[in-house]
């Protein structure tokens, strides 16, 4: 089965076990905020650095890529809430608290963060122990990344700081998750997860830069969501700080030494084809607004 | 170390954990939000029947309390938001959202949840395989009292639903956590947790009715938070069942069935003589409202 294969099944697993026999519109929405999804790009890298690894448990990697998936899902429906971005619109269609309910989108990331810590915890069969030990490590690898003192939680809590250092910001709320998703790839498939933090931590800055270059170039029709944003609600970004060509050029910067930085493993050559296919997505080469 | 201090002692020590170098005001909201505590009802419930049982790993024991009553303050602040109950003071000081703000209230209870699933990761050591799998087996219970479709989230979801069975709504809503209390009691100290589940389902439903009696006939002074939301709010109630005296025959039937289902355990006389305990503070002796 293809990576995208093996996405969508373990996220509709997870979401059909969530929604049996509950409330039908919180269940709905769950579904909503889920599907269709973006490019997974997360659960994409995890499950690309898992198979580089040898993937030797592929259902601890499955639901190491559907909890991060879920828990980026829930970080969305949250931050489009009228108390943070008060977004109306998300991958084409209306967000979460505008088809459902404010209290159905709170309720939607709740749900969708205790999905994504249960999933990793019935990947493991009974008489597995040691497979335990690598379900509680994804755990914990997971839970630093999403919450406090470092997770994409502190992230967000970043902004209500009168004073914010750009590079930890950016780390914590959009390179956390990318070092999830390199280490518990690795960590799925036996690996410890140091030597994966690094590639994780410069993926999730490139793509910290292009979505600044996005915000600052981009119409909302293309993109699916509003524009203009980081401008608009003064948030520190890469096209601020360095203008469009600075922005452009630290982008390829950092993809050289992403690819760099990947451990050596059986399944190198792929994982650093894998990254300069996203460096020539997430290059812009047709700005439409000035 | 008597339960409350050890509660007390390993949520410290969580929220510690989440606070180190995070943003400041995020940090604090997250002390805020779980100090000074309720009655830690559901967290000394757990480590009563985790000592009733042996309590032979008192790590486990002690996050699975710590976990438990994590997510019962994140549900607490995310249920206080303006989309929810808009309540502005709980436990006699203003709620989170007022305090700090209403992104830091939708991030606090994020932030706690996931601390409560890492604190169950953390306590188990690299070498204790046998230890992994009771934190997973902690986990699932967790989740599944937790999130959707039966959890206290699925409780929340009721609300946005035309039709709703009294019973079942409570059960989740109230009931959850604390037949996950019971069972995640048992299950650090190495015991099934189904045996347990009726004793947690009993207790949460005399919790619920004590609830609705206090909300009914108490006033926002001695409660430290408001009153007569179940009748302003139009929300379902055994008062508005019952009548005030059918609900207080109903809370001493429901106490008697729990002490009657307390599993055959070494500690059982204890663990009656709690039951008991909580009994008498929860029945209504000097009601101050008409």
């Amino acid at each position: 089965m293809d990576i995208s294969r093996r996405i969508e099944a373990a996220m509709a697993a997870a979401i059909e076990g969530a929604q049996a026999g509950g409330p039908a519109r919180l269940a709905h929405a769950l579904n909503y905020a889920v599907v269709p999804g973006g490019a997974r790009i997360r659960p994409t890298i995890c499950l690309s650095v898992a198979m580089a690894c040898g993937d030797d448990r592929p259902a601890l990697a499955d639901a190491a890529a559907t909890a991060l998936e879920l828990i980026h899902c829930a970080s969305l429906v949250h931050d489009d809430l009228p108390a943070f971005d008060n977004a109306d619109f998300r991958r084409g269609k209306p967000t979460v608290h505008l088809a459902y309910s404010e209290p159905l989108a709170v309720l939607t990331g709740d749900s969708l963060i205790i999905a994504a810590f249960e999933a990793l915890a019935q990947a493991v069969p009974e008489d597995r122990p040691a497979d335990a030990l690598r379900a509680l490590a994804l755990t914990r690898v997971l839970a630093r990344h999403t919450g406090m003192p470092n997770g994409i939680c502190a992230g967000q809590g970043w902004e209500s700081e009168s004073s914010v250092d750009l590079r930890a910001y950016h780390r914590s709320k959009t390179g956390a998750l990318f070092m999830a998703a390199t280490q518990m790839g690795a960590v799925a498939a036996g690996q410890e997860p140091e030597p994966w933090e690094e590639l994780g931590a410069r993926i999730g800055e490139a793509f910290q830069v292009a979505d600044d270059l996005r915000d600052a170039l981009y119409d909302a029709e293309t993109l699916g969501k509003p524009v203009g944003q980081d401008a608009a609600l003064a948030r520190p970004s890469a096209v601020q700080e360095l203008g469009v060509q600075g922005a452009i050029k630290r982008l390829r910067d950092i993809l050289a030494g992403a690819i760099a930085s990947i451990p050596s493993c059986q399944g190198e050559a792929q994982l650093a084809a894998m990254v300069q296919l996203y460096a020539q997505r997430m290059t812009p080469v047709a700005p439409v607004r000035a």
